[in-house]
């Protein structure tokens, strides 16, 4: 999408044909700087330090992160080097596993000779892939947006809540949940979007406020306490959250606080939805609450908040009382049963196994 | 409760035995000081500004700002300027009604020149009926944590999750929700806290943990957004909050967020508990969510936050996009459905019509 006017991807490879190019997301939105990446240790370490975030993001920075360490050593131990030190960054994104998977499928048959070009040439698939893939859950849920504003008899504005950022910094481009909007907005619908401000990152106030501002859709950023209380009085329309992974039931392992946004959406009859390429679906799991590891972060993130002073100079501050401890979990799951559907790359689904298995069949388990 | 080792209260008349002493809740936990009131506009001024906050302390505040204003002029207009100065500085808290009626009530009858004095000796009063209310609070919920210790076998710790800060800087001393924490560690219960951040001011995270932390009670201090996670995973035992407003149907006006933490305890079977001085009880509504106003505060309270430069000074940080607008709704509405039960002064009771009714006879309607 565009920043500043510019249309822009979220990692690109750079006019020298090999460094990796990306944007430093810990800086935004009070400082737009590109990074480059040169080898396999930054690329984890970008993971890691989440400068890139956002499940379809981290499986493209790990692809790339695989073309840099076969640069450096391409032989059969230089590859398995690579992966694993890839491999853990992250614990919970499933597109990491997927991305790194592929990679390893299409390198080990070759000579070492041969690794490198086509690591470069399938990790550049794999984002063209990411792109096609978010602009058709774009198309599929505008249908479910339309839907929604017809319902409204086509009055006001339609009010839609998002939660952290499933935009398009999130993946290489459009975004999976804010793909939608994008497409809504260009079609002169009068959207407005409740942004959750999503703490302790703040990836709503920060980063999904920022795209929709760049792109000029209409947006109010309100605290993530304050989601239960818009729906119990009609100002939410719909609800639409992206996913770090999904198992083969329909369970959603998303931002930490989305479970409490779709317990309060369920209690109010407000549809909630989940946008997802299918790389973010677990099809190894079922019970997404007792299976997915949820990483826990440093209290740190909770603690300390960074943030812009009068001078415009970027500072962090400390909120908690010294001696207080501060505990960090980055996600949560929310039970297949408060998500109204699913819509992924290749239509909108019920969450469960038949939903799911019906738009990918040839995940159905032989007989 | 104390402070430093000090037993300090909330507010207090100074040794000059008319102006009064309150803390400067805004600079908490990064500096504890003092203010002195001296008019009924200061006083309307600190409640505004939420330099004192919390239901009780809030009536408190505004029983005492009648007493400075009866200093300035003690005519009926003088009484009847204080009393609508002082009950429009915050729209939700029904003990500001509740204290501002009790001081008209006291004052009206009176001659002008003996209402000086009698202000006073009723404020005070009014103060330490807060204060024994609220101990027999925290004696009825101890009971209810024994309970749940007994429950859970008497292993590892007690976990209590709270949200915003109900604690004795919201009274007058020992708090509601907060009161049977210093109870049970007292008690030798081995306790600890989850704290909501409480965003957007934050006063779970400068607060209650400030408090908790003054006292020795071990807490950790979480985003908003965590404990439904920790719920579903048996991290929670119970819950306990505050209320601004309760209705005479058992719904409850509590700090923005308060519901999705009783919806997400409903759907993990944890008891999620109220405690409340009957004054906060508002015998004349029913359904909260459609009769309780709730606050609208501005923006700049979610965008700019407030903490500890590493030099130790203070400063505050915008965290939002230039451009962005900010949304901020200071309380939301708990349905009483999904209460457990309210802990008042007079005993725990269902949080239902029938409930309150039961430990408060005298408000049953004459048939």
């Amino acid at each position: 999408m565009k920043v500043q006017g510019e249309p822009t991807r979220s990692i690109w490879v750079e006019t020298d044909g090999w460094t990796v190019g990306i944007i430093d997301q810990t800086r935004l939105p009070h400082a737009f700087v590109k990074v480059k990446l040169s080898t396999a240790q930054e690329a984890a370490d970008a993971i890691r330090g989440m400068v890139v975030r956002g499940a379809p993001l981290i499986g493209a920075t790990a692809a790339y992160g695989v073309c840099l360490a076969m640069r450096e050593d391409a032989s059969d131990a230089g590859l398995e080097h690579a992966l694993s030190l890839l491999r853990e960054t992250r614990p919970t994104a499933v597109n990491l596993h997927w991305a790194l998977e592929g990679m390893r499928r299409v390198l080990t048959p070759l000579k070492p000779s041969e690794r490198l070009a086509e690591a470069y040439r399938h990790a550049a698939a794999l984002c063209d892939e990411d792109v096609a893939c978010n602009r058709a859950i774009g198309g599929h849920a505008l249908k479910l947006f339309q839907d929604a504003w017809d319902r409204k008899g086509r009055k006001g504005r339609l009010n839609v809540l998002t939660h952290c950022n499933a935009g398009w910094l999130a993946t290489v481009d459009w975004g999976t949940a804010l793909s939608p909007m994008y497409l809504a907005h260009d079609a002169g619908m009068p959207l407005h979007v409740w942004v959750d401000e999503t703490r302790p990152r703040n990836q709503g106030a920060l980063l999904t406020a920022w795209e929709l501002g760049q792109h000029g859709v209409p947006h109010t950023v309100i605290a993530d306490n304050v989601g239960g209380h818009l729906m119990q009085h009609g100002q939410v329309d719909l609800c639409i959250v992206g996913t770090d992974r999904t198992t083969a039931h329909g369970d959603v392992a998303n931002k930490i606080g989305t479970y409490l946004k779709a317990l309060a959406a369920k209690d109010n009859g407000v549809p909630f939805y989940v946008a997802l390429p299918s790389p973010t679906v677990d099809w190894t799991i079922h019970d997404g609450v007792r299976q997915i590891p949820i990483e826990q972060r440093e209290g740190t993130e909770l603690s300390d908040v960074t943030g812009r002073l009068p001078s415009g100079e970027v500072a962090t501050v400390r909120i908690t009382p010294q001696g207080s401890l501060a505990a960090n979990y980055a996600f949560d799951v929310t039970p297949a049963r408060l998500v109204t559907a699913l819509i992924t790359e290749r239509g909108v689904c019920a969450a469960s196994e038949e939903g799911l298995l019906s738009l990918f069949p040839e995940r159905r388990p032989a007989k």
